[in-house]
């Protein structure tokens, strides 16, 4: 049985109570919230390196990761070493997106030293094992991956299912056309074959192989737009509306599911675009690439991302994709991984502050005593990222400078120096 | 006469027309909105090499870069080459926060070579010329290195005049007191010789140097919240209300004026802040420090405001001033300077696009347009960051791939190109 179906017949489970005491509420809350479909717990039992946690509204923002080698980026390791590094900043799960050839062999390596949820994107293996040839797909080899990887552990997979053949027309009216991988491939499938979205066909054995593994489905959303002149369109909003159609579809499957949403979005749009999601998706865990707030920072859309991710979080999201500054460029590196993660955590964290999440605000009173108390140490250690704190500070520093101020201001203008003194601390 | 009392008087001054033209607006928007008091044209006259731009919420928002050494950190030449470098990455005026000997030096030779309105904290100077022993401080020595500032063609000046005697005991209160360093200063001089603020006891006389030179009053936030826990508390809105009194005051004596804000705040009370603001202050433009989200992230402080500031920004502020990856660590370095500026250039846009501000969206567009068409040197020209959009590409880029992907999803699984294929592009 799934954690959904679980949670609906009242039980707390091994996952529930693990994630309740990682998040530091009552595993009832855990139970309530996932019966009731706003919350998931990725967690396939063939998965056993993993810990697991609660994706939901109530509980913490959570944080993925995307790596995975695409055709012109492969050497061996080198995903490993991206996973350790996503993982070392904080990233609550990970998604490998990896496309090529020997895809079970890396997702094996890496889901035997993986701790958090794991997930893929079918179609990138289903294709790869095609070598490239992405008309070639059959909804039976669609099945036949997802069963693969089922077995193999995985514990939410991307399924592109909202993204209707119809839809494709709505799409022919954007800037920028469809920007999601999966989709694309998809409505080129569809448009050249003139048939409906393949998952389709393989509906119903999806959901079996889903809840016999408690595979967590995560509905792609095929038509995030891909720019701001394309947010919030019809063709964004006509999937969605087929997203809110599948999250019962899996709900009455036993199968636990959340749905992911864009992409490039005006600030101004971001609330309403949580709120409808949610009110369509009824309650589905939202979980959100960035969005973007503009397209003019290549380079920089780790901090573009974080912005809108802050945004979204505080309005609605669950779970935010990070964005590296590799975004629209090339293959994340290991740096661009590393600067993503930290970029989302802040969003994420941010929001919790925001949105008043008991604890939340804690590890910032206590960063913001030890700042007061000169004590840089502690400061560190609470950082989210205590290294690059440390060393910035230390670089900057003379080597017979006292502890009791920093090279911004130095001693005599340090604004803490002298407000103890005025305030007689 | 100031463009303050020229706009009253229904005149269009050279710097309005120029200010008009960079913004693309009709001139009679500048006098009308400087008219009001809820614009600026920060413009010395004596500042002879500066191409006059208007602060305001009916314009572009604008990024105000820190440079200047601190006693810790200085070498000569260091500061010439950061503005430069902020110059460079679109900074859209200046303030010079040096602290230490020999400061009309530096500041006469960033003047020279200045072209966006500058601006300087007048105590800084005043402690500065006392060696760093601020009780010492007299009003008369304030006023003596305003008008010494006023004379070389400072554009703008951060007066902490809002900060009373009797803000000091809420400000103890607070987990981190007094983190402005001028009102960390000043408050530190009126508790110990039990005086008022200075900037009172010459106020009539600072006016006549401001109004004579047309100098723009920044009314500083001596109380500004350092941590979360600190915002929107009694101290800071205390100080608020006789900003609010002293915005009337420069009005009343023809000076242009401009009010400063936070600093940390959380992402849910942004928007109460700036309305909060926007009414006590009759208006004026609202020039804001972040703010910060979080106080977790010390190293990626520029991450942390940059998403404050894209929300101040649309919900009422028109001058955004960066802050670095230095900050609450160290002075900021040349790499700091440009990180910062372009995360800030990056929000003031985010909330341009946000509130539909004419002619916002038309650079994402391009770029967008672009991208659709894998125009890749046209989308690094539009890029905030060319050198660096351009340096991610090619430096991933294999020798003899084509222009029709990137590295990030490679040939086959490039959305764009599968998109076209899709819809007939």
């Amino acid at each position: 049985m799934t954690q959904y179906q679980q949670a609906q017949q009242g039980c707390i489970t091994p996952a529930m109570r693990a994630a309740a005491q990682s998040e530091g509420v009552d595993p009832q809350n855990i139970v309530t919230e996932i019966a009731a479909g706003r919350a998931v717990i990725p967690c396939n039992p063939a998965h056993t390196a993993l810990k697991p946690y609660v994706v939901g509204r109530a509980f913490r923002t959570k944080v993925n990761a995307n790596i995975g080698r695409s055709p012109e980026r492969s050497d061996d390791g080198s995903e490993v070493r991206k996973m350790q590094i996503a993982l070392n900043a904080g990233a609550d799960c990970l998604m490998d997106l990896s496309v090529g050839n020997d895809l079970s062999s890396i997702r094996q390596t890496l889901l035997a030293a993986c701790p958090v949820p794991f997930g893929t994107v079918p179609v990138y293996e289903a294709v790869s094992r095609l070598n490239g040839e992405s008309l070639k797909l059959t909804p039976e080899l669609l099945l036949d991956v997802i069963k693969t990887q089922a077995e193999e552990g995985v514990d939410f997979m991307t399924l592109h299912a909202g993204l209707l053949r119809s839809h494709v027309d709505l799409a022919a009216k954007r800037l920028l056309g469809i920007v999601s991988r999966g989709g694309a491939l998809l409505a080129n499938w569809m448009v050249t074959h003139q048939r409906e979205n393949p998952f389709y066909e393989v509906w119903d054995e999806i959901m079996d192989i889903c809840r016999q593994h408690d595979v967590t489905v995560s509905l792609g959303d095929g038509l995030r737009p891909g720019c701001i002149d394309d947010a919030s369109d019809a063709a964004q909003f006509a999937e969605l509306d087929v997203l809110g159609e599948l999250v019962q579809s899996c709900r009455n499957a036993g199968v636990q599911v959340m749905v992911e949403g864009p992409g490039h979005v005006p600030f101004n749009e971001i609330q309403m675009n949580m709120e409808r999601q949610q009110q369509v998706c009824d309650g589905a865990a939202f979980y959100v690439l960035g969005p973007v707030v503009t397209d003019i920072a290549p380079g920089y859309d780790h901090i573009t991302s974080a912005i809108g991710a802050t945004a979204a979080a505080f309005h609605g999201a669950s779970l935010l994709c990070y964005v590296t500054p590799a975004e629209h460029l090339a293959l994340p590196c290991d740096e661009d991984v590393h600067a993503g993660v930290i970029a989302y955590r802040i969003a994420a964290h941010a929001a919790d502050v925001a949105r008043n999440l008991p604890g939340a605000r804690e590890r910032d009173r206590a960063i913001s005593q030890a700042r007061a108390q000169f004590d840089w140490n502690r400061q560190f250690e609470l950082a989210l990222d205590p290294d690059t704190a440390r060393h910035r500070y230390q670089s900057a520093r003379k080597h017979d400078a006292g502890d009791d101020y920093c090279t911004m201001c130095g001693k005599d203008f340090c604004a803490i120096r002298n407000s103890r003194e005025a305030v007689g601390r």
